[in-house]
């Protein structure tokens, strides 16, 4: 069963069933491209717009109560959740997101359309462009959807970031008195706490929600009634003003009307700049999760400090093998958000004159981006970090076997001094103490003070008042 | 209805019905990342290298024939394309693989149970490990499911790059005599046919074939008895001779097998060169892409010289709108190849002593690469190249009123004085014949013969014998 | 003539007149790279800590007046623009900058023993581990010089944003009445005027003026003290307090200690974080750029709406020939600046434990953009947008050639009976209204009221009170 | 002292003492960004056309014989590497390479005027346009040039990697009797040689040096004769064979005239090509670094395997301690070549219509990449890869006390119960052996004859024939 729909290239069918219309079909067959479909959260996005425009404009007189009503309650139905399937068009979709407005205009109208007893298709009842799409471009709807949807999937990336800094926290207080051998560029360099290296991890997430704090205010510009290039054709003041207001009650963030709604519709620079801060955190979770790779290799042949939970069975051929599957998916995830990054940056970079085209794939990116992060965020938090444990034993061993000592003897017999010292307990394979004995540098008594391991993990010259 | 299923981490409901077990479960569990799911295409050829496995396995006595013949029927299923459902591990996945070679260890088992007779998860009918996974480990069965998925891609790719050069071929033949303003840095340069611009086109694009052919040869490198690390622990010799040759027949595609298997199965720079291979092809597809959009910029306001098919209706608020969504699009796969490239790299870059964890995203992103590139040359040769049309007419008349002819000048007058003609046409806004006549530079006879536009499009100096 | 200098590896000669030594002789051995050089204004930032320390250690009785005294003033030297050509180690080290951070101590000993009257190389009077390097290691200096040496150059950046956002506005006031073709995905769309494209420039530009100002308070953190991995081994409290305090002075800039030194040594998001925000200023001037190379393109066969200033002749081959040559040294420096942010990302997530060993790459890259950016922002300002021109009876023409008028009758016909007019106007090459009338869709008087285009270039719907 | 040249622009002075002229000066002032200069090599490259078109054009009567010997004697200094301080243009300028034919043009027409006995500025005597740039636009000359220079840089690299390869299959031949513990995912995997791990390494870069040889071939096309847009407009045909043969011969590269130049002239997908093999190395060389910084982590606190030749002192604070500096510098240096091939992506793709205006972008990043990459291929051989030692006691026992040989038990056994005793054996930290006899898996004879780890790292199932 089919229905015919016109546009300016001819007629058409379309199922009989489906709620999009012909603009949607079109679409379809234009972009056999990538099977990713466009993010709900997006989809959800412009459906508040859709409601909000509805009402205003009914307020306005622009359209009947019924129509309007009608509408509003379409869009209601989409952010419950309904009609996703009925949201087809590919991620990667030439035409600056217009596809994607005519597939929600489109369910949209339809849907009313049903609501008011019509049949799909009889756009009579309502249109999808002149009732649905009123005072309204894809040009002004579409970015400003981005930024609420951006705004939206940022909180809870924000909340999981917030209970990742809590677990290493916690590791961090676990840990403090766990001392072992700090190391840079991968050698031996001086003792420090194990939950002194949780703190650091700490440290960089905390940055982060920071981040992420901030960065909201800038994606709060909504450019309703820019209409097709910023300018305001075709959208009166009233509509504009109240539009934005709606849609800033509704989305439940704090959005402002954008001042120049032309800058707002072309420049996509505030996704680059989301996207570079969300380019840190991905710093961040990768330099973490690459350390807690390193430091529960072994269990026997590596460094073995560490002890991450088990979480599955590591290998097909190698029996009891465990691996350390968590921070390597994170490791990826970050590449895969630093790629996003760069996807988003040359798509950002190549807009031209009053619109970007390329705003489909800053979306796809974007969004995926924040969603993605999320979930790295939650399975590093839940199912790594606040199961770790030490093997302080280890850390004890690795650190009394080690000469790192050395560097404390330096304020007191000089860096040149301390080189000879070094280098005679690694010749001879002895400690520090009975090197810096059989060289004379001080007496015992004093390297006594000196070689103190766990004074080395505070600031203070050891063996003197701090 | 649940069966239970027991690995290192004790014991865990698996639904009844399902075919995959308890590893696949826990990593279900352990990713819930993207919703990207592997790559059907990398399913088949793991399977593929399942199916031979258990026959050499039978062939040399280790598996019963009602074992092997189970397991090759359930993988010839899969090759089928039955059971796709039942991939359920996310694309991004730690552990190097380990978790959808599980999958299909599982798969395949309990289809082969179900096939034997027996009942899911009894797997002291054919064991997802001991049998199913025989004499292979991860490390040497998925670097080289890789490659064979990756060949299999390439060949649709490349019969797409020869229907879109035979495209722009046939337009080069179509306009080979329309004549217009060739630009350089978006200046008036001189005259050149359109068709001439198509053959650049077609150049870039032969030259992309090419690649293709040749980079198929770096894929062929077959790592099966590897095992774990390429030391072949755990397979003898008879198996690797037999499985590398047997899998050659079975994939159709030209494989030998790997001389260092320790070198194959920890090195990922091959899926970094074809990787960079396509993102040629993406710069050549983003290049072409973008002159069309320029080219048909207009069509009142704009250069106008060609004009591109309608594929849609282009605005939600501006009627009769028609834009160029095909090349967008591509232009966007473009920029979203040239990212998964830079993924790809990172994630190589980053593989640690006998293996790389990472090539799970690794895997996704060449693949996605091939597919979706095949799917934007497909649409930019069918949607777009082929319907293209001049405006003759305005390419003739642009030229006319442009005075690029000066260049032809040069050689006649030297640049200097060629240079005063130009001011002075530009000036008082005459032609270049006019502006020379009137500088004196050359009589009218002698600028007739050199200022003609055609000649200008071949090599030579006008105006004297090629 | 030489001098024979000492480290662990053994003696060594070094040419008499150098003022480094043997650390830095075997640092211009071991990296021949790039030929590029560590960045001056690093080279500063570090000899101001060195200042600062030897001060804060003649002060707490660690240094005699007469050592501390000549290392502040050989640091002064440095900071007066002396002693450039000792810098000598390749920008592209290993060593996490501890070569940098040797070069400049032996700099300064030389230097603070010539002027103490002793011979270069007499380390007795000043050593430049002992006593320069006091309480110090690379791995607190280095990334606080890091953060000092942003910070001096953002300045001038953030001036040179200001002053481009100036010239912009001057022209958006200049071009406030020049009534154009507005283009959405380079086909024609709706009327602007060209002083409105100048407001969103100007309004992309203040938004990274935003950004560098809020991104210098991320750069604040000073960590001297952290000494080798942030616990503060060998360094007092005092020192730590009044060092850090007195380099803020000194700097001129807005630093605090640090809280967490262990985070700040190790972790590089914050210059990831920098670099993200630079990259979105790269965003912003090659959209610019290259809408003005858009603009401009022309003279005769292209949109010629605007007229770039000329600079150079354009061609060795076309004589008068001029392109527009900044916008495409700006769209470069664009890639440039994008190319540098992958690179500090990579070395940045690849910080390993107690510190980031690839710190010189990321120095490298993070200054050279700040600098490269400063330099591209003013060429931009100076010798383009300030000299632009409008060709404002071009502009007009290619307006009232078009037919873009046309979506101001959606709100009073409807989109579906507009686009009829649309094409009816295309098809007879006839004006909108001239369509209109013909398909009788609205009185002449009224349509004369709608069609209106300065009107469209306002918000509002054209023939109804605003 | 100065002279007065002239332009299209007006007079300028040019000081007296200089061999670049007007263009050049103008282009110094435009371009004040980056101080890089344009690589030397590609100076070369233009210079050998240069001399080439000069002995043409006298062959075939376009010059005076004393005008082409002038010219082709000044080009031969330049090729002897006399002048480079006259070419000063910087190297990220607009105008795709005009500035950079401009300046070689001038330079040599200066210094030609003085071989004949005239004064610079003379250009009567010899022009840089007419006379130097004659047959010529920069459009053909500079992509050509860029080629030869691609080509003539390969060499070394290509030497530079055989000498790599060498060095590490010496090692290969060193460690093939030191067994140890192979790694998977940081995880203790099965046994395996240290000499087959760098059998690995040697095999990355033999491919690695295939590729730059095959790439070579892909650069072989020279464009002269194409002029402005490859067309030839201005140059004959007898020029054109003539050029392309004679460049040949000289550049000693098997250059071969292109078949379509306009398209050679406007596409640079094969710089995208070649650059993304460049990345392949340079991911191979970044994956070897990392490995050996793993491998030498220690030296008591780490893997310790190897032992990395000493080459400075690596911490001004942590005496004694070394660093592994030279991995180090080829870790960051991938990230450096891995950021150019982004920003030669991003230019080669920006390209338009007739021209790529990005080409010194291309040029500077693409022969830096060559250049940088040969170095670091160089300290990584003679710096890091000669002078390794293994300590193969510490591989021993790490191996001894690991428990990795249970993976030959499953061929045996089976995958299930062999789990059970790598778990056995971890839980009470006994020797695989001894948890096999406490479960009773096995006969102690045949555990002996299986658990050989020696023969654990050849193909085989362990206790059972090849």
């Amino acid at each position: 069963m089919v229905r015919l729909e016109k546009d300016l290239l001819g007629e058409r069918e379309v199922p009989a069933t489906v709620y999009y219309g012909i603009h949607t079909m079109r679409a379809l067959e234009n972009f056999p491209l990538t099977e990713y479909k466009v993010s709900p959260v997006l989809i959800k996005a412009i459906a508040l717009i859709k409601k909000t425009a509805a009402e205003v404009n009914f307020e306005l007189g622009y359209l009947t109560k019924e129509k309007g009503q009608a509408i509003a309650q379409a869009a209601d139905e989409i952010l419950n959740g309904q009609w996703q399937d009925q949201f087809v068009v590919d991620a990667l979709q030439g035409g600056a997101g217009t596809s994607t407005n005519m597939n929600v205009n489109e369910v949209l109208a339809n849907r009313a359309i049903e609501l008011l007893g019509g049949q799909k298709g009889n756009y009579s009842l309502v249109h999808p462009l002149n009732d649905v799409n009123m005072h309204q471009s894809t040009n002004d709807v579409y970015p400003t959807a981005l930024r609420i949807a951006a705004i939206w999937l940022l909180k809870p990336l924000s909340e999981g970031c917030a209970a990742l800094q809590e677990a290493l926290q916690a590791k961090e207080a676990a840990f403090a008195g766990v001392i072992k051998v700090g190391r840079t560029e991968m050698q031996d360099a001086v003792p420090i706490m194990l939950g002194q290296e949780f703190s650091a991890y700490a440290g960089a997430i905390a940055r982060d929600r920071w981040r992420l704090h901030k960065v909201e205010e800038r994606l709060r510009q909504a450019a309703l009634g820019g209409t097709a290039i910023g300018t305001g054709i075709n959208a009166n003041k009233k509509y504009i003003f109240m539009v934005n207001d709606r849609v800033r009650q509704y989305a439940g963030i704090g959005l402002a009307r954008a001042e120049n709604m032309i800058d707002v519709i072309q420049n996509a620079d505030v996704f680059v700049e989301v996207s570079g801060l969300l380019k840190a955190l991905a710093v961040n979770l990768g330099k973490i999760s690459h350390d807690l790779r390193l430091l529960s290799s072994g269990p026997r042949a590596g460094l073995r400090e560490l002890r991450l939970p088990e979480r599955q069975a590591g290998s097909s051929i190698m029996p009891g093998k465990v691996n350390p599957i968590i921070p390597e998916a994170v490791n990826q995830t970050a590449f895969h958000i630093m790629a996003s990054d760069m996807a988003i940056t040359m798509a950002a970079q190549s807009g031209q004159l009053e619109l970007n085209a390329f705003m489909p794939l800053i979306a796809h990116h974007l969004l995926g981006s924040l969603k993605i992060l999320t979930n790295a965020v939650h399975i590093l938090d839940e199912f790594c970090v606040q199961g770790l444990t030490a093997d302080e034993e280890h850390c004890r061993n690795l650190l009394e076997n080690s000469q790192v000592s050395v560097t404390a003897l330096v304020p007191h017999i000089g860096y040149d001094l301390a080189s000879k010292v070094a280098r005679r307990a690694s010749e001879e394979n002895i400690t520090i103490r009975a090197a810096a004995l059989a060289l004379a540098v001080l007496p015992a008594e004093k390297l006594d003070a000196i070689l103190d391991p766990r004074a080395m993990t505070r600031p203070g010259i050891a063996g003197t008042p701090k």
